[in-house]
């Protein structure tokens, strides 16, 4: 669904409904702010009691406007405001500003009105944001439609907070950020992420796309939104809350939706392109880094400082963010120690080791030869710089060549490798003349870091494959049910066989090699419930196990299977879950049955393909357990993408099934076997 | 060695060698600063061209002072610096700061004269801080003794670097705090960490110490002397960098010396009772959270904020940060619902909904609530706190409520529950009258979480057990000598005999249950040489084994041994090194020869007994494979503890040995063995 969104974000003309003239209250607020816009767009103000509001004269009532209207914001108290949205709708209106809260937060009947009122909308052929929002802003068409102003810039907001927005606009203006349009996203009755992200992708004011959500209601559309957003130029950086399990509380009690689960919304964002962060500073930081254009290609990065301190620091801290600073090739050492003096180190990181303090050309001189290297692909510069100018340190008459040194370096970084520079004068003249070129300057070492770790581009660009029609619904979902639709989608299995009787068994065991497992099914957890027996040695020990299982679970049935040697290879888990808003994701995990003690667990959506399955196995933290070491073969990965990929293609054909599971799924050097299977119905 | 240090700190007299009138100059920086302090310390300048210097007259040379002198900074060219210090010595000075740099940081000669020029010093009963620092500063005493002035204050800050030390200072002014005394590191060829830290915490003007290091030189020294500042009531806050490998080559090529071993650094600061941060902003922000005294017991959080946005990111920040935001008990809930409107959400975290703006004295009356609850151990507000007053929002006539609720909140803080306080207006006069009142005020929820993770106490008082007198240097270092030297010291072993010929292995053999391991000796890596064979059922395939590896690596010797049940347990590694500044060392680990990749290991200083042992298996990150879990039965911890506690006594009692390790050590449920065995002598 594409709609024009025109009348929202340039109205020719507007109507606040409960415009007032208390200054305590919200139509006050943002009636003096609309009335900022009133060279470009006609501004009426209603309020029952009538008279005047901010100099301007007030209509009692929407019917009472003698002129039509584009864009009603409302901002009457609750009980007024199914009334009030009717009545615009009467006069016309294409867009709606709902700022009124309290109808569909909570309760049932509260959303069903809400529903119907949407409907309304819908069928007048007008869109609403909100309700329960702080308001709509577009800078570039003087629509103040809000109770706070927000500094102009290139950031298009998409906010499910309004506080946080406030708080974003306050981070902007010391980055020299600044907003091209803010959306306050309420309730998303009509208007929703997907429809907004792609609006603000086409506004030819907006350079960038910050989004501030708990709870993305269409899943799948917002990847496709952002990744069409993504592709055409506009980065896409997403501060999602509610990734633990208090927060999930609060997110609750805020806008009475569920949150999404973090782990599928960080898998969404990877497959989208967006960058994800956790904080409004983080967001507000990385914003500022992007409007540098270049991201860091690759994971390695050259630090440069005067003085050991700060290098060293840099250094701990990029690889805490899970960067590298790799010894530089001999080349790039040569070019650097022709620029410097003989007590430089240039290994990495640079340290110019006095040279900066005899000349702050050093730096630019340093920065330029790190521009041309090929062996990194960010320069990280820390410390000292920012400060030859000032004094600070009794040295004086450094200023001219330190602010040569900044313009030199701004115009040098500009367009080509991603820099950030950490100074501990972030304020000073050599500072502004970076950021005012456009290089990100910050006082802290671990935000320059956490913005080159976070805009580093992924080795493979974003991609999705779309959900495939449903396959018909799966007549039954027991233990051997299970096992048989895995197998029939292409996931290998242990032999085995369901039996009843210990006739039955005794037979079964003919057909199988020893070490038996033997299984008690009809259980929901088997193993927790003493009903999975391994290591069965022959027949006897079998029939035995058998016995003694009827007898203490007395289970309706039975699998007698192979024994797989787990000591040959890895126990992975590989799961898949139906997300009321993502649809199909899926899982792979080290440890088997320990995953959940681990944690070493990669979730993306559904479906996967083999490369991307053995993608995902790649990002484990303990990936390297699939190679080679310590005297222990390599193990098959691709053997387990391939079931990876076939439990993903399942999942993602059977929007039935709630969660499936093959754990373990035991990867060898010559193969990978499920063990275990199972699967839960919707 | 406790040396009297007032000569340093508060000398009745002060020479600066070096004195020059060009601003250009660290000897004109100095003396201004030594300057500043004239009204209490007798002051003379020596520069070889005479003249005045700001002022000031100056002697020609240290012997035409016509007075004696306690003190001497020297700031000389290093050519003059040797002379300058014995000018001084003859002088009988009894302290000494060494600003010149270029005589011990780099070759052999120039340490051996340092050396030499440091038996001088000690000689004539002197003390010297340096060569190669920044400086001495003590504010209480007016001793400016550095090229900077630093604001003043209760922390005493030990820096290894100058300009980490003006950063440290830059950053302490908006936090409220100062400093007591600064010592510049340098060389530390005479002065080091550990007499300055004993020094400081003996110093009534001295509330806290905060150490940045990158080359701890005694490092039990260092812990005893932190120990006891702990334990004397002033805390120590430890920034010691070189983490990453890249940091350890800026480390080197800063200071001419190496970086200690992160890990033993950690585990050092752990047993001292350290707070150990990685960044200048985290050092800055503990002290000032320091400030409130109160420490956060345990790990749970209290969030409380308005409108839920932050509250939500509040929660998933401090659960990424390690922390705890637990539901609250029905008592509590209770206590915060009869002082709130009915829409807050009083489960945790705990939102005000709107009430904050209807009153902002609800933050003071969920605050008091909270301060009273015993389900939490900290309380962390976030959010709009501090923009009432500011008509930030259109609202206004809220600022006296607000201002009244910062007043109570800050007198129900002090000295109470640890608060941190994160504002969207960190500068409102909200949060300076709380910041005044000694609440910790954030910009950035991240800060506010990362110094209530910090500051949590362990859940165990900082202890290192003394070191032993070494026991008889080990008369051989094998593989079977191994074995025999960690069985004598309590550690379990499969049984396992040592063999050469095809005879007594046949022979051997039968003394030992099938199936059978073998291992080829004298190799430096046996597992990934293919010298270990596994899984041999009896003793026809045990001597197919050894004809094979006799054929392809001709090993001096054999060991055969019992093969044990790894799919029965949990595979750990137990390690010791000897470090060259902490002495003995302790590691377990996860995984055996996985160690490397799980990356889940613990290090302590050694020696462990067996209780603290315990607690470092508890403090791995997948301690839970260690407990009962999905039907696998739980593992004797305290049979590994023992095990771990016997090593660390073995190794604590070898300096003779470098490292020394048992991998795999296998945990089952009734007992731990050790598999294999290694000892590599120094």
């Amino acid at each position: 669904m594409t709609r024009d969104l025109t009348a929202l974000f340039d109205p020719a003309s507007i109507v606040v409904v409960g415009a007032s003239a208390d200054p305590a209250k919200w139509g006050n607020a943002v009636a003096l702010q609309a009335l900022r816009g009133v060279d470009r767009h006609a501004i009426s103000l209603v309020n029952r009691r009538g008279g005047e509001v901010l100099g301007q004269p007030v209509v009692r009532s929407v019917e009472e406007l003698d002129r039509p209207v584009d864009l009603a914001v409302i901002a009457v108290p609750e009980a007024g405001f199914e009334e009030a949205v009717d009545a615009v709708l009467a006069k016309g209106v294409r867009a709606i500003v709902a700022i009124t809260a309290g109808l569909g937060e909570s309760g049932q009947a509260g959303r069903a009105r809400q529903d119907a009122l949407i409907s309304r909308v819908r069928d007048a052929g007008a869109v609403l944001v909100g309700p329960n929002c702080l308001g709509v802003v577009d800078n570039h068409t003087a629509t103040y439609l809000s109770s706070n102003a927000f500094r102009p810039g290139g950031v298009a907001l998409l906010s499910q907070s309004g506080n946080l927005a406030i708080e974003v606009d306050r981070l902007f203006a010391p980055r020299g950020l600044g907003i091209s349009r803010f959306v306050s996203l309420g309730n998303q009755a009509d208007l929703g992420l997907v429809e907004l992200v792609g609006a603000c992708a086409s506004d030819p004011a907006t350079e960038s796309i910050a989004v501030y959500v708990e709870d993305v209601r269409d899943g799948r559309g917002f990847v496709e939104a952002v990744s069409a957003a993504v592709d055409t130029g506009t980065p896409v950086v997403v501060l999602a809350a509610g990734a633990s399990s208090a927060g999930a509380r609060g997110a609750q009690s805020h806008t009475g939706s569920l949150t999404s689960d973090a782990a599928v919304v960080s898998a969404a964002c990877r497959a989208a392109g967006a960058i994800q962060v956790h904080t409004p500073r983080a967001l507000a930081d990385v914003l500022m880094s992007l409007r540098q254009r270049a991201r860091p290609g690759g994971r390695r990065v050259a630090v440069l400082t005067d003085g050991g301190g700060h290098g060293v620091i840099a250094c701990d801290v990029l690889e805490a963010a899970g960067l590298e600073v790799p010894a530089l090739t001999g080349r790039t050492q040569q070019t650097l120690a022709a620029t410097l003096w003989s007590q430089s180190s240039v290994t990495n990181p640079v340290d110019l080791a006095g040279a900066g303090e005899q000349d702050p050309q050093s730096y630019a001189r340093a920065f330029a030869a790190l521009q041309q290297a090929d062996d990194v692909d960010a320069i990280l510069m820390t410390g000292y710089f920012g400060g030859y100018s000032g004094g600070e340190d009794g040295l004086t008459g450094l200023g001219p060549a330190e602010s040569a040194a900044a313009k030199q370096i701004a115009a040098d970084a500009s367009g080509r490798k991603p820099v950030a520079v950490q100074s501990m004068f972030p304020d000073s003249p050599a500072c502004r003349t970076l950021a005012d070129g456009g290089v990100p300057v910050f006082a802290a070492i671990e935000d320059a870091a956490a913005v080159l770790a976070a805009t580093t581009v992924p080795a493979r660009s974003a991609w999705v494959e779309p959900v495939p029609v449903p396959a018909p619904a799966l007549a039954a979902v027991d233990y051997t049910a299970a096992r048989d639709a895995f197998a029939a989608a292409g996931v290998p299995f242990v032999k085995a066989r369901e039996v009843g009787s210990a006739v039955e068994l005794d037979e079964a065991a003919l057909t199988l090699r020893a070490p038996y497992v033997l299984k008690a099914l009809g259980l929901l957890h088997k193993s927790d419930a003493g009903g999975v027996v391994v290591g069965l040695a022959d027949r006897a020990a079998l029939l035995a196990a058998h016995a003694r299982l009827v007898e203490q679970l007395a289970p309706p049935a039975f699998s007698v299977e192979e024994m797989a040697d787990l000591g040959s290879g890895l126990e992975l888990i590989v799961g898949g879950r139906w997300d009321p808003r993502f649809g199909p994701t899926v899982l792979v995990g080290m440890g088997g049955t320990a995953t959940e003690v681990l944690g070493d667990v990669q979730v993306a959506l559904g479906p996967v393909d083999e490369h991307e399955a053995a993608r995902m196995l790649r990002r484990l933290r303990t990936a390297a357990l699939l190679d080679e070491h310590r005297g222990r073969p390599a193990l098959d990965v691709p053997a387990a993408a391939r079931a990876v990929a076939a439990v993903s293609r399942f999942a993602a054909a059977h929007p039935d099934i709630a969660e499936l599971e093959i754990n373990p799924l035991l990867v060898t050097p010559s193969g990978a076997v499920a063990l275990d299977a199972r699967i839960v119905a919707y």
